[in-house]
Formats: structure tokens, C-alpha cells, sequence
């Protein structure tokens, strides 16, 4: 029975890294980018994501999904920014998929969009498997949830191109050590970038919108040799 | 392919079941009383079992099984309140199931012991369909994590026995409102009893332990017919 299990799962992950590969070709020849939220519940992801959208919608067309198992609570809430929102309901999925975001983003005229953010189910483990065709995945990890996370999931860490810390006004009442969050990172991936942020008191936010746009920015002159070469 | 997935998936839990009614046996006909712990990653559950074991193994002999994806951390940090501790390591599955618990118990005499605790991986999601063969579960849900959790992860609380509300010292740090949470476990659920505790302060452990404590007593006459039966 074991075999056949891993046969089948192997099988889902492939059929979903097709359609995220599809996925990536449509967002790349609308010139959209994509960027996906991932963390544990109540880490902070659609207030995060709520203070994002005053800055990055202020000067570009954006859009946003957002997956829960189970409510429109985060839609609604993030449908006060004025942007387009999708929410998908996962039931008792525990991650979103490619698929999934193709079927959600069925009638948006994704060459209107500059930026589409997809908020994922809040779970650290999962999500980090299914690719969704994204430029950037950010994992986010509150100074309330403990130093040790990323040691002890380290397969989100590792398929992430950046690390948020959130939640950084209660670092003091929490007893947050800084500096062994940031060893544990570098120990599971070296190289990945850390942001800080608290979206109570805005601190970090500008500086997080900045590098998101230099990331953008950065992929502008593949999209036009690829616009080019179409 | 969605067809034979789910029908996969259904083998899975069934499997699952069988190998849960069997460890269930076992810990009845053994007289050892069995709690899990679920929670998002960060919400405590280390924290709060090594209060409870301080409290609980100084009367009570206790053992706990701990799972996590990587490290022995949280084993390590459980072994130093003095009772037998296993870790499971996952790898990349994002739940402990009924196998793996069978497998870690392997050699433990069950006889000796009065409590084992179960530390699944932490994850709101998917622990929720796996039973373990546990007496109770026990879900905990820190201040820091937001009230619309049960709303947004309603099936982990429709399985569990207890939510514990962990991290109360920082309440009034992170604006916790506690007449919605409540509300909100009420909505998804509700006969669930909710305890709230802070394991830094201490507030709410004892009453925590009593109330577990007479969960396990409310068990012995049943435990004593079995046993006559047998």
C-alpha cells in the first residue's frame, strides 16, 4: 500500500508542477507579478497583506486570492483595499494549488495587473510542496510563534525567496531573540534574505514594498526579451 | 484522476482508523490514560506539556511521544522534566498517524504508565483526520494567533475535546479579544469546554491539570468493567 501512496502523491506533484509551469508562462506574458504569502495561522498574513495593498495599489493594478478552508472573512477583509479578491475555498484541503489558482483566476484580464498576491492556507508544512507559478514566495513568521520554526520546518524556508518577521512590536513583550531566529535561518538556508515588519506600527513596510518593486523590476528585461522573442 | 486520489486518500484514513481502534485497545486494556496536543506551529504546545508534565509526573508516571518534520529539539527540551520522551520525525508528512504512533510506543511497558502525551506536528489542518487512538485532544490556540481561527480551521475543533487559549499574559499586548473568541469556538462548536492558561505565569496550569485529571478519573469505572469483562 505504501508504494502505491507515494506513486500517487508523486503523481499529484507532477501533474501540479505542469500546471503551475503553465500557470508561470500565462503570468510572465501578461507581464504580471505574482508574489504568494505562506505561514502558520495567525501569523499575521492578511494584515500583512492589507497594509501591502495601501502601498502597492496606490500605483499599480492589483489583485489578490486568498485561500482558507473555510469563510470569506479574509476576502472581505481584504476587499476593503478596493482591489479585485478571489477567495478559494480549500474545504479541507490543506494548501492551494496550481489548479486551483487557474480555475480562480478564470475571467481577469491578467495583462490589466501589475501585481497579484496569493495569500495561502495557513499551514507551514504543505503549501511548501505545491509550486503556483509564483516569481516569489514569502514565508512569514511572527516573533510570538518561537526562534526554533525554521529549524524544525525546513522545507517552507527552503522554498522561499524571502523570510518576513512579523509582529516585531511584541518582540520585547515576548522575549524574541533576534539573533537566533536569524542563525536558525541562515543554518536551514544561507543565503535567504530576512525583512522585519510590524504591521501595528508600519515599521518595515516601506522598506518590504521597496524590495519587492527592485524584484519586479529585476524580471522586467526577461519579460521584454521574452516579449520580444514571441 | 481526482476519483482515484480521493478513493487513495479514503484507504489511507481507513487504514488509519483500523490502526487507531487497535492502539486504543491496547491503551484501555493497559490503563493508560492518552491526550494529544494540536496546534499551529508557535502556539505553545511545548511550553505548555513541559508545565503539565512539572505538574502531572511528579504524581502520575507520564511518558510523551513528540512529533515534529526535523530536530529532536522539542525531545530534548521535554526529557529534561525527567519522564521517557520519543521523537517522531516526520520528514516532509505534515501529521502524525496511527502507525507511527505504534511504532514509537515499541518496547514501552503501556502497564507502567498512568498518562502518555502526544505533541503532534505543529499544523491546524491536517492532524484533524488522523486519530491517534487518544482519550482526548486537546487543540490549543494562543492570544497572539487572531479570534477567527476556530472559523477559519473549523474541523480541528469539531475534533477536539479541549481548546486551551495559551499566551494570555500577552493579551492586552496584542489587543486579544476574548468575548470573540469565545464566540467564535461557540460557532463552530458549540459544547467545547475552553480553558485559558499562560505557562509563562503559570496562570490556569493547575486548573488545566485538575480538569484533565478528572477526565481520566471519569474513565476508571469503564476501564474496571473492560477489565472485569476480560
Amino acid at each position: 500500500m505504501v508504494p502505491r501512496i507515494v506513486e500517487v502523491r508523486k503523481n499529484i506533484l507532477r501533474r501540479n508542477d505542469i500546471a503551475a509551469a503553465e500557470l508561470r508562462g500565462r503570468f510572465r506574458s501578461a507581464g504580471v507579478f505574482v508574489t504568494s504569502i505562506v505561514s502558520s495561522p495567525g501569523a499575521g498574513k492578511t494584515t500583512f497583506l492589507e497594509r501591502t495593498l495601501a502601498l502597492v495599489s496606490a500605483r499599480h493594478r492589483t489583485a489578490v486570492l486568498v485561500g482558507d478552508l473555510a469563510t470569506e472573512c479574509d476576502a472581505e477583509r481584504l476587499r476593503r483595499s478596493g482591489v479585485p479578491v478571489r477567495q478559494i475555498s480549500t474545504g479541507t484541503v490543506c494548501h492551494l494549488d496550481a489548479e486551483m489558482v487557474e480555475r480562480a483566476i478564470e475571467g481577469w484580464c491578467l495583462q490589466k495587473l501589475a501585481h497579484l498576491f496569493i495569500e495561502n492556507v495557513g499551514n507551514l508544512v504543505c503549501p511548501a510542496s505545491y509550486d503556483l507559478g509564483e516569481h516569489l514566495r514569502v514565508v512569514l513568521l511572527s516573533v510570538t510563534e518561537g526562534e526554533d520554526k525554521p529549524l524544525k520546518y525546513p522545507t517552507i524556508f527552503n522554498t522561499a525567496d524571502l523570510a518576513v518577521v512579523t509582529k516585531v512590536d511584541l518582540a520585547a513583550a515576548v522575549g524574541f531573540d533576534r539573533a537566533m531566529l536569524l542563525r536558525n535561518i541562515a543554518a536551514v538556508r544561507p543565503d535567504l534574505q530576512v525583512l522585519e515588519v510590524s504591521a501595528k506600527t508600519g515599521e518595515g513596510l516601506l522598506g518590504w514594498v521597496e524590495w519587492l518593486e527592485r524584484q519586479q523590476a529585476g524580471l522586467t528585461p526577461d519579460t521584454a526579451v521574452a516579449r520580444l522573442e514571441t
